[in-house]
C-alpha cells in the first residue's frame, strides 16, 4: 500500500504498532508494520539495551521510539537540577494525605502492604524520571544512536530540541494531538507525521472522538500526513480511518493481549473479557485523563474517601509504585489486588477477544481491510 | 448504491436525516435520501399536519418518522391516567427549588422573566406531553395514519404495541441504541433496523464511540443491517461508517445549518463558528445525557448553585419553557439569553462551517463519499 506514511518510513503496510514491548514492535516491524517502542517505563540504560535487542531482531527494518516530554522541557526551571536533584523535590511534594490514603486502600482491600518508604524511593526511578527535563533528554539521545527511523511525542507539542536533534539524525518527528488547535501547534514546532488520537483511545487522551477528529485534523495540516489514532483494532476500523482521510493508523490497545505482550496475567484476562463499555478516563494513574480499564482503583479515586489526584508527575509517582504493588500481589490470586488491578486500554477492548502473535494481528489487519474496501466497492458498485 | 437499507426504504443513496423540521425531512427524500422527522416536539394535531405537508411534498417517495418513547409505555402505571392528569402529576413533582433557580437564573443573566405560571403551564404542552405513555400512543397512531415507510423508537427498545401495530401496518421499525448490549434488547424487540450511534452524537448519547460501536453492534446483531451515527457529516465519514460495516448512515446535527432547518439564528451563528470542542454531553435539558454545544446553561446547572438536574421528563419540563424565553429574548439581541442558549449537536459540529440547502448537503455527501472510496482504492492499488 502506498501513502505518504509508507513511504515516509519505508513500510509495506501503514500500520503503526505503539507498545512498551520489544517483542511485539519487532514482531510488527517484521509482519510489515511499524513498531513504535514506548520508552517512558525505561531508565536510558534499560532503554539502549531494549534497543539494541531490537536492533538484532528487525534485521534493518524500520522501527521507532514514542518519549513522553513533559510540556516545560524548553523552560530553564527546574533545567540546571540535576535527575535526581528534581526527583527528590518532586517525592517532597506529594502531601502526606495522599500517602495515607493509599496505605488505607491497601488495608481495605487487604492488599500486603509494601514497604512505604522504600515504595515512595523506589517509584521514581521506575516512571518519574523520565517526565523530567533530564530524564526525558536522556531517552532521547539514547534513541537517535539507534537507526530508528521515527520519533514520537505523546504528549504536547515537542521541544525544539527534540526536533533539532532528530532533523540533525534525519528521523522523522511524529507527535499525537487530540484536537485540531493542538495539531496546529504541533506543525508550528516542526513535526512531520501528526497522530491524531479520538478520545476513545487507551492513555493520554482528549474528548473528540476518531470519527470527527481525523478528518478535522487531516483538513487542519494539509498536506502534511496524518495518522488515525483510537478505537483501532481492526481492518475495518483502518480502512474507516483512512477513508476519513488518515496515510495510516497509529494502534496501541490492541498489541495488549497478544501472545508477546507483557500485560499481567489478571490483566490480560479482564481484557479479553471486557466490552467497550468497561473503560473509563481518569486522572488516577498519572495525573492527566488517561483512559483505562474500570476498577476499584479509578472508582476509590473518584470516591468520598479520595484527597482528589495530583497532577503529572505527582500523581504517576504515587499511583506507580502501588500498581507495581498491586499487580505483584495480585498473581498470587489475591482478590483486593485483582480488583484494584488496571490498566491503559481503549473502548476496543471490547473488539479483544483472543490472543493472537502480534504478526497474525498485522496479517489480520492487511486481510480485513481489503475485505472491507471489497464490501464498499460491492456496495457502490450498482444504483 | 445497493444495501440491506437502501432495498428495505426503496432509496438511493442510505443517507437517512433526521430532522424536526418538514422541510429538511421533504428536501432530503426528494435529493434521494431518507428524512425522519422528529415527533417529539409536536401534539398529535401538529403531527399529523406536518405529515399532510411532506406528504403533499414528497409525492409518494419514502420517509419516517422518530418518536421519543418512554421506557415505561408497557407498564401500568400511569397508563390509566389520562394525558393531562398526568401532566399535573409531573409538574407536581417538579420540587420548588428547581423553578427558583431557574428564577434566580434568570434574573442573573439579564433576562426578562417569563411569567413562571404561565410557563410551568405551558411547558409540558411542548415537550412533556408526548413523553408521556399516552402522548407518544397518540404519535404513534398518527404516524401509522401516513404513508411513512420507517419508524424509529429514540430512546430504550420499543415496546411491543409500537412493534406490533407497526408491522401491521407494513412500516419497517428502527431503534437507536449506544451500546452492544441494548442492541441485542432491541433485536428481541423485534426492531428491523438498528442505528448504532457514537457518543460523539448530538442529543441523548452514551459513551462508546462510532468507531468502536459500529463494527461491535455489527457483529452483535448480523445479519440485521446497522446504520451508523454519532459525528457523520461528511461523504469521507459515511464511507468510513460503511466501511465499519454499516448498511447506511443516520445523521441529526448535520441538517442543524442548513437553510431549511429552523434552528434559531443566533444558535445557528455559534454552531457554525463552533469547533468539535464546543458541546457536551449534559443531563441539563432533558434529564438524561444529551450532548448539546456548552453555553451558560449547561455551566450553571453543573455550578455550585444548581440544585442538580432532574431526571425524564421532569427536567424537560423545566428546561423547556426556560430555553423557548430564552431564545425568545436572545434574538432581540439580548447578551445574557445569548449565553445561555444552546441546542443538541453532536462534535461534528466543529465540521459545520457553511449554510447549504438540505439537498446539496445530500448532494456533496455522494460526491464526497465517491472522492473517498476513490482515494482508498488509489491508496491499496500498488504495495
Amino acid at each position: 500500500m502506498r501513502t505518504e506514511v509508507s513511504q515516509m518510513l519505508g513500510i509495506e503496510f501503514p500500520l503503526l504498532a505503539f507498545s512498551h514491548c520489544r517483542d511485539v514492535v519487532a514482531a510488527v516491524t517484521n509482519a510489515g508494520g511499524f513498531g513504535v517502542l514506548g520508552a517512558v517505563a525505561y531508565t536510558p540504560e534499560q532503554l539502549d539495551e531494549e534497543l539494541s535487542w531490537i536492533d538484532r531482531e528487525v534485521g534493518g527494518r524500520p522501527y521507532g521510539v514514542d518519549v513522553l516530554v513533559p510540556a516545560k522541557l524548553d523552560l530553564e526551571d527546574g533545567g540546571s537540577s540535576g535527575s535526581s536533584g528534581g526527583l527528590d523535590a518532586l517525592l517532597a511534594a506529594v502531601p502526606a494525605e495522599h500517602w495515607t490514603f493509599l496505605h488505607d486502600l491497601f488495608v481495605r482491600y487487604g492488599v500486603p502492604l509494601p514497604d512505604l518508604e522504600k515504595a515512595k524511593k523506589a517509584a521514581p526511578k521506575g516512571a518519574g524520571a523520565q517526565v523530567t527535563r533530564q530524564g526525558a533528554l536522556d531517552l532521547i539521545d539514547v534513541s537517535l544512536a539507534h537507526p530508528i527511523r521515527l520519533i514520537a511525542s505523546a504528549l504536547g507539542p515537542p521541544p525544539a530540541l527534540m526536533v533539532d536533534r532528530a532533523k540533525e539524525a534525519g528521523v522523522s518527528v511524529a507527535a499525537l494531538v487530540g484536537t485540531a488547535e493542538h495539531a496546529r501547534r504541533q506543525v508550528a514546532a516542526g513535526v512531520d507525521l501528526i497522530v491524531a488520537q479520538g478520545g476513545e483511545a487507551g492513555g493520554h487522551t482528549g474528548e473528540i472522538s476518531t470519527m470527527v477528529l481525523v478528518p478535522e485534523v487531516v483538513d487542519t495540516v494539509a498536506p502534511l500526513p496524518v495518522l488515525a489514532a483510537g478505537g483501532i483494532a481492526t481492518g475495518r476500523q483502518m480502512a474507516a480511518a483512512m477513508a476519513l482521510g488518515a496515510s495510516g493508523v497509529w494502534c496501541g490497545s490492541v498489541w495488549l493481549t497478544t501472545e508477546e505482550a507483557e500485560t499481567p496475567p489478571h490483566v490480560k484476562e479482564r481484557m479479553l473479557a471486557a466490552s467497550s463499555r468497561d473503560t473509563v478516563r481518569s486522572r488516577s494513574r498519572t495525573g492527566k485523563p488517561a483512559r483505562q480499564l474500570k476498577s476499584a482503583w479509578t472508582e476509590e479515586w473518584e470516591g468520598p474517601d479520595s484527597p482528589g489526584t495530583l497532577g503529572m508527575p505527582l500523581q504517576l509517582i504515587v499511583a506507580e509504585g502501588a500498581m507495581r504493588q498491586i499487580n505483584k500481589v495480585a498473581e498470587t490470586g489475591n482478590e483486593g489486588a485483582r480488583e484494584l488491578a488496571n490498566y491503559f486500554v481503549g473502548q476496543c477492548v471490547g473488539l479483544m477477544n483472543t490472543v493472537r502473535p502480534a504478526r497474525q494481528v498485522v496479517y489480520d489487519m492487511v486481510e480485513e481491510f481489503a475485505e472491507a474496501l471489497d464490501r464498499l466497492n460491492g456496495l457502490s458498485g450498482t444504483g
